[in-house]
């Protein structure tokens, strides 16, 4: 691999996928590497916006609930996200929040494996996924929630856990699980798994019916583009659907919500997973974040992702190298996702010294700095003038300026 | 009362409330009564949203959940809808759905009162209060819902019941029930009171302080006019907030959610009540909505809202007697909402005829049609013209037109 910034704009010239990056209206002078924390704006979004809420909502009010088919706008864009993962376009929801899904199929599964105590999960899981297994566990009677190093999981999956829940890239580490040969270990002992699949969808190749996953859930901020806090998805294997109750029995998923009647009957199928009224307008921003996707070759964008991935990688392993740098992900672009964390003594104030320079990754408590590529619009070049600037702040160690650090609140 | 179209213009003319018309988008030509069910478009909230779309997303990206206030939206929104509903502001948030926020707090109150195994509710309450609560019923371990009518609750209330779960004003008849009353009945037992707002938020009185209210929820895209499916929101009294637990517990309701450990801690006060990440465009929405609250005068606005629906009532028993029109709200403005709603023995195929006439209302199943009355931008003149269509309609009987019952649908 060549690592100069000629061979960077050379591949970005000959990437298949150059022409999406003019499709997003990206920062001036800044190099954005938090996609998946917050997926960029699409630059179809804003007027998509303004239709929705000027004509859809100013001038046909309520009749747009049929006419411009709000109505249907959690299985019209779920059936959108189902190619990107791998499921049937009846299989997926846009609905709710990530963490909201997440109670619902939890307790669901749980429901559905009477006898069996465990949820079991990893320590480290994304905090909501924790917290609200933790908060599922104190509602129903008699469950736990016990947590082993992923690598301990398929062995300790006994008749004692009624669900297994992970996700399937670490938010931290980047790490991604093998989904087929934890389900199936699931499956032998008659539990089933819930998938997180937020920091996945959009980047990585995810294939939820070959792998005969039971459920998942997912974000829609991140690599798909949706806007801040837009509307989640939720997948329930077909197969499920009609023996899983959701607990949020809210009216939209009943079988006839305007009928009005005083009984709970769920819908069949997946719509027995919505449960109130869908945000519209968050509907219209995501709707065009998923529109990004179209006419995009997915095997395609997984392969820029990986390349994305490991020239970061090459770059900060040549010029970074004897900084305290330590790179917390997966060398092997098939064990990871579209993000690199790496540690640092001084990861808070490695991170605003890089923001400051224009270089917008995060901060992970307590000593990882994280770098996320979309392969929509990250180019090369971003990878290799990020590390650029990386490596010059490493080297001049820029954040122990006492002015700096009291700006950025570094103590 | 002078029921001429002069009378009803010189009350315009004279309302104190005629500026607010102007900042809304309303359809021209049409008469629009069911801002109960979706809200008209303040004029300001495309320039908002474009705003917060392109420089607050677009621009700042991740860097606006501090500066933009993204993250404190759920509160300082909440802090604003307080006053409307006598509420303090660190009594209330936004977030989620109503459905969503019912299940929170109908599931936190019943592990509240462990060893009482009732939800009181009313048959033909809103239906997503009662399949919320049936949903609660089949997840928690021996919980049962009861459903009595409305004047029977406070006799009803005994030891076993561990909540009473009631609209405030009802979504179909409009009748408004007596928060203090059934709130000290079910306090004198040791029961807690979940109050629904949907239909009083925004245009009726409601005291949740000085009714001692423990519980409430509402909805965010009726009377306050944020957007298809807003975000709704929730009250917990404060004496009550750090004894009550929310079985969702998500990250945003963790006491230090950026500190991402594993263990869940709920946040002291409201904030617990938080689960998912918020949805910051509809949210945006919703705070315009509210924006037109700003400088009004509350009694001013519900003095309008009892005037509005006693000209209607006033013209219809004027000028559609003999018609089959039924007033199932109450005549007395102090036990009532801001909507009327009349039984009719065609009442869909009528619903029809209205809107084909430009007279929006709604049916309800399964003989009721509707008329919201908005004090913020109906006018005494639209109450006029609607009922000068309705009596119209009702001597013709035009719905009864083959034509026009194939076009509608009506069998």
């Amino acid at each position: 691999m060549t690592l100069t910034l000629d061979a960077a704009r050379a591949r970005d010239a000959a990437d298949p996928l150059r022409h999406k990056r003019a499709d997003f209206l990206l920062p001036a002078g800044k190099i954005y590497l938090d996609g998946n924390s917050l997926g960029a704006l699409p630059r179809s979004t804003p007027a998509r916006i303004a239709r929705l809420v000027t004509q859809e909502w100013g001038e046909d009010l309520i009749g747009s609930w049929n006419t411009a088919g709000w109505i249907d706008a959690p299985r019209t864009l779920g059936a959108r996200i189902a190619p990107l993962i791998g499921a049937a376009a009846d299989e997926v929801l846009v609905t709710d929040s990530t963490s909201v899904n997440l109670f619902k199929l939890l307790t669901a599964a749980c429901l559905a494996r009477p006898g069996r105590t465990t949820i079991l999960s990893e320590p480290g899981n994304f905090p909501t996924d924790l917290y609200i297994a933790d908060g599922v566990a104190r509602t129903l009677p008699d469950r736990r929630l016990r947590t082993l190093p992923a690598d301990d999981i398929v062995t300790a999956i006994d008749d004692d856990v009624a669900v297994v829940l992970l996700t399937h890239v670490h938010y931290k580490s980047g790490r991604r699980l093998d989904m087929a040969a934890i389900t199936a270990a699931a499956h032998a002992q008659g539990a089933l798994v819930l998938w997180d699949l937020s920091h996945s969808v959009g980047a990585v190749p995810v294939a939820l019916g070959a792998c005969d996953a039971d459920l998942a859930v997912g974000c829609g901020y991140k690599y798909l583009n949706g806007g801040p806090g837009a509307p989640a998805f939720l997948y329930v294997a077909r197969a499920l659907q009609d023996a899983l109750r959701s607990p949020l029995t809210g009216w939209m998923g009943h079988d006839a919500p305007f009928a009005f009647t005083d009984d709970y009957r769920p819908a069949p199928g997946i719509a027995r997973f919505l449960c109130g009224t869908p945000p519209i307008v968050a509907m219209g921003a995501l709707e065009q974040g998923l529109a990004q996707f179209d006419g995009v070759d997915f095997d395609t964008l997984v392969a820029k992702s990986q390349a994305l991935c490991d020239l970061f990688v090459a770059l900060v392993d040549t010029r970074c190298a004897g900084f305290d740098l330590t790179l917390l992900s997966p060398r092997d672009a098939a064990a990871r996702g579209s993000h690199l964390s790496y540690a640092h003594p001084d990861a808070y104030a490695l991170c605003q010294a890089l923001i400051a320079r224009g270089v917008t990754g995060d901060f992970r408590a307590p000593d990882a700095v994280r770098f996320g590529f979309t392969p929509l619009y990250t180019s090369y070049e971003d990878v290799w003038r990020a590390v650029d600037i990386l490596a010059d702040l490493l080297a001049t160690r820029a954040w122990d300026d006492p002015a700096f650090r009291r700006r950025v609140a570094v103590t």
